[in-house]
């Protein structure tokens, strides 16, 4: 069905990302907005804006009843979710199309199997793709678990099965431990999560976050290439490059199918993530998880492919079958983002929501800045802290990290702390420079340079 | 000799656009200005900043004297010209060598050759380039003049030897229009610069303008395609785009590959851009003249390509071969440039001068907006009225101008009037679409549509 009007179930920058491709696509825009966002950019660009109540997530960007009227009353045909919020919410996928309307992402089954990470895996598995060895699932027996340990191979990572975000996550580095950890671990789930089951993991020590971008129709799927995310505080990314400075040709080739090859037995719509851990010790990598959803970063993947990913995602959603073959599509320098947020990185990165007094945007060639910021906006204690990406692309990686440099020097949000010194530390940094990082590099990193990171440096 | 301080010779979008490319090379900036331009964006973001005059360019951006002594004061080892002002002033350019400094540009007797329409005209035909059928000079002989007019074939352009800027221009459609017009072409000729020495020149009716960019080192040079600005006012380009849309191939490569060959013939250095009129009904081009400078048209190459030619430019004068072979040099998707002027279309397109009270900077995917402005600054009203240039990049071309049109309805500049509007038009322009036009399609397309001028569009 070709989408005539689309309702953005989503807020902040994305939501402006989405009303940009829609309407470059010749498609109308309602933006549902809190009690909070009445004053956002994306509500000043959209067609039609609704409010869906007030500011708390729960009763507005998560409340279904209230978006679907809005599409209703409005005459809406399709949702995009963007990332977070409903976005990965099968069941909400569902009422959307239950509803007669087009939802803007993959069908609900292909959420809930990858939504649900024992049944993702099982679906790597089936598609020959390598998982991080693990138990494939509970294990309660004390013996059968010591048995799991030393197949698996010390370090082991000890995992509640109710768990998520990281929490009751134990590390064993021998079997002693190990044996003194699994009980304290079952009761702390039980007490945590009413489930003291647990299952067993590979540790991957000095492992990299490498992901492949990937495109489907339902029929046919392509990818866009990989973005690497190793710089991460507390699992979440804060800069991220297309391609990745350190995999291989051959490696890169292989990744990649694995991807287009897991896509397709679930019969993947619309643009999805595939999360690997790469070991570039050894050379190996391991499916972790899918995000069945634009992500944060994709805009590095654009800068490299030239591909609209947001517009391609709407367009497959609306019937057109995918516009690409594989061998259209060719990596073309390097890009970079990194994440602006309303954090102040000289008091451990907490959240500084505020007015914003003045704003100067970075500009020429090869720089884009992705945000819902405007002069005079205030930014609302509600949410999360990202108040823009900014993306450059550049020829090459030290090219990119120049420009990126030249860039962060442009870029002045005025009225609050950003993370801009963060980036502009990173931006000379070393390691950063040759690419010598893994996932858990950057915590400690913040720790040596605590002390550097509340100043901007204005000048060379 | 690598460059470690360039000083600017110009001010407004293009200062800023050189100041960005210098740094991401890690050059120190200096910026030279007027005391109408203390507060420009460049004056901000350059490393140092010199007052050299007053407002009128005689007296500060075209003052030699001042700009050497700026040079030398702040210890400038490079100065760029920017387009305009200097930038084709042969002595400037001999000057800056001549005190030790790096000119970014060609050589002083490339400027010179290039910038003497015979000389040029002579050089293109040593180079086997086409020339439009003309006199090949004066033509004083009323017998001659005839045996020459009746050899280009009328319709026959009249033009005054010593004139410039269109002035003194005269059309004879047949040999009885020629005989009346001659005398009086020479005799006002004669009257407004003291010479009334006339030449003839083939009139190229419903001509296309495409111009190619080059990129030479003095030994080596490369092209980097084409751009079409046929849509002009007053002989101003107001909307310009890479490659053009009605160029086939063949012919692509035939006009290009004539503009390396007389860059050749030169010894070029730098960026420079050969100016044609191409007649798509009979396939024929005829080179007009060289422009040995970057140009205002200039980043619509660089998003076809790939390729930042300031940057280029300024590594070329610090002494580094060329770093392209012409098959490194691919065309990628379209792109599209408007001028965004100090204007009132309503009012006949009047100056109009001011101070920026608001301003919105379109974003996201394949869009850069190379602008002076920032919100609170007074636009002076001693120079050219550009504010600013909106590029768009996309796939294709019926996506680009979609994408343009999305920019423009983002972009606002409160407190003066732009040529915003001009250019929402031009955007859902059927002609447009089509690429249906040519060098005398957009005057009387602006007689006819005068009364749409005056208001932007906010919706679809």
């Amino acid at each position: 069905m070709a989408i005539r009007k689309l309702l953005i179930a989503n807020r902040g920058e994305i939501a402006v990302r989405i009303i940009r491709a829609a309407r470059e696509l010749g498609i109308r825009t309602v933006q549902v907005h809190s009690a909070a966002d009445a004053d956002s950019l994306a509500v000043r660009l959209a067609d039609e804006a609704v409010l869906i109540g007030p500011p708390a997530a729960s009763k507005s960007y998560l409340n279904v009843v209230a978006i679907l009227d809005a599409a209703r009353a409005t005459g809406a045909d399709a949702v995009h979710p963007g990332y977070g919020f409903l976005a990965e919410n099968a069941d909400f996928a569902d009422a959307v199309e239950a509803a007669g309307m087009v939802w803007v992402g993959p069908k609900g089954d292909a959420i809930r199997v990858m939504g649900d990470k024992v049944a993702a895996r099982i679906a790597a598995e089936g598609a020959g793709v390598p998982v991080v060895p693990g138990s494939d699932g509970r294990v309660d027996e004390p013996e059968h678990a010591r048995t799991i340990a030393l197949a698996i191979g010390f370090p082991v990572m000890i995992k509640a099965v109710a768990g998520g975000g990281g929490r009751g996550i134990r590390i064993a580095h021998d079997m002693e431990e190990f044996e003194r950890l699994m009980p304290q671990a079952s009761a702390e789930a039980r007490a945590a999560f009413g489930d003291g089951g647990l299952y067993l993991e590979k540790v991957i020590e000095r492992a990299r976050h490498i992901e492949v971008q990937i495109l489907g129709d339902g029929t046919r799927a392509v990818h866009c290439f990989e973005r690497e995310c190793s710089l991460q505080r507390r699992r979440q990314k804060v800069w991220e490059e297309a391609p990745s400075a350190v995999l291989p040709q051959a490696l890169r080739e292989k990744l990649c199918a694995s991807a287009v090859a897991l896509a397709k037995t679930v019969g993947y719509r619309g643009a999805g993530t595939l999360e690997y851990l790469y070991d570039d010790a050894s050379g190996h990598f391991y499916f972790i998880e899918m995000n069945t959803r634009i992500q944060v970063e994709h805009p590095v993947t654009e800068m490299v492919t030239g591909i609209d990913l947001v517009r391609e995602m709407i367009r497959i959603a609306g019937g057109e079958p995918l516009r690409y073959r594989q061998e259209d599509i060719a990596l073309r320098g390097h890009a970079i983002e990194v994440r602006i947020n309303a954090e102040d990185p000289a008091r451990n990165f907490q959240p500084a929501p505020g007015t914003i007094t003045g704003l100067a945007v970075p500009g020429g060639m090869g720089v884009r800045f992705d945000t819902m910021l405007y002069q005079g906006y205030t930014v609302p204690p509600f949410y999360d802290s990202l108040l823009g990406k900014l993306i450059v692309w550049d020829e090459d990686r030290p090219a990119a990290i120049a420009r990126m440099a030249r860039a962060l020097r442009e870029l002045a949000v005025d009225g609050l702390p950003t993370t801009k010194p963060l980036h502009q530390l990173l931006a000379r940094d070393p390691d950063v420079a040759a690419a010598a990082f893994h996932t858990r590099w950057l915590e400690p990193w913040l720790d040596q340079n605590a002390h550097r990171l509340g100043t901007e440096e204005t000048t060379e």
